[in-house]
């Protein structure tokens, strides 16, 4: 049974102990088993170890994982948990099989516009957009920063999105299931 | 020569090309020769390449590269450049030497507080603060999420902050010597 990394931003809900057994449970179903981080039931809770600890913990799990399905939903602003994305980077130079799906609809360009500027007016008469403030907007249509999508898609692994923005987007698992159906295919799951 | 990698969101500034040149003369000037984003200065604009073609050129100068430096000063919000981070992660786990340098002086919880929730109330009654969403912050009083400065530290590498906030943030450049500094007296290059 190939080993999976459940990446992402979960562990910060106040409700991060049901939903992440939702996600291993879910995981678990498409004939995977969850290394982490939170894949063992009985581990210690996060407030009561270090920032050394935890580090050690979840990269020791990475190692152990076979792939990665990683929550790149914007956390706290217009991009994923920084924390997600370094494991997305860490496990892909690793060699290890990555995707990542996401509960917002809007590519990064559009958030960039959106969120972040406001509805500002963007200065589109170049090749590239720009912000009030100067600052380049990326305009690849990718769910976050192209490193990311781009370092995925490199590798063959695929970042899957959904079509509309859920009632709850920090928990909602439809997406995160269909990601899990299409990676668990792939491997010859099913 | 040790070879750097200057990872860092200055290619989206309106003057791109003038402080990511400037950031790779101090670079030479301390010893090192940088490998890339935008190292080689007769490079196409990343305006006239694809996702796939910046991806593939980054990933490139990372495999190149002995050192990263990476800004991790806040970009768009209060976390650093998600590309940045992608590549923190990447480096690492290819056994790079990875430091990084913040012009922001205050920890992540304290801009998760001060940016993000803008003064509102935070519960501080547990060992784990949260928001007045019940999500929890971060308490570690690291420069970033956890895993970007244990990452980095696991490795004997150094996270180097801005004692104060300067004027400009996006393209002061003090910090940035100081780390410098610092990593070729570590690899003994002065």
């Amino acid at each position: 049974m190939p080993t999976i990394y459940l990446a992402g931003p979960e562990v910060f809900l106040p409700d991060a102990r049901d939903v992440m057994s939702e996600k291993r449970r879910l995981a678990r179903s498409f004939g995977f088993e969850p290394t982490g981080p939170g894949s063992d039931e009985n581990q210690a809770p996060v407030a009561r170890l270090t920032a050394d600890a935890i580090y050690r913990r979840n990269e020791d799990a990475m190692r152990r994982a076979d792939v990665c399905l990683a929550n790149i939903t914007p956390f706290r602003g217009i991009s994923a948990d920084p924390g997600t994305v370094y494991e997305i980077g860490f496990m892909i130079a690793l060699g290890k099989k990555v995707w990542a799906y996401t509960n917002h609809p809007d590519d990064y360009g559009s958030r960039v516009r959106s969120i972040w500027y406001g509805g500002l007016e963007i200065d589109e008469s170049s090749g590239r957009p720009r912000g009030p403030d100067g600052m380049a907007i990326e305009n690849h249509g990718k769910a976050d920063n192209l490193m990311i999508d781009l370092g995925i898609e490199a590798i063959g692994g695929r970042v899957v999105r959904a079509l509309a923005l859920p009632a709850d987007p920090a928990r909602e698992l439809a997406i995160f299931a269909e990601a899990l159906r299409q990676l668990a295919n792939k491997e010859g799951l099913q």
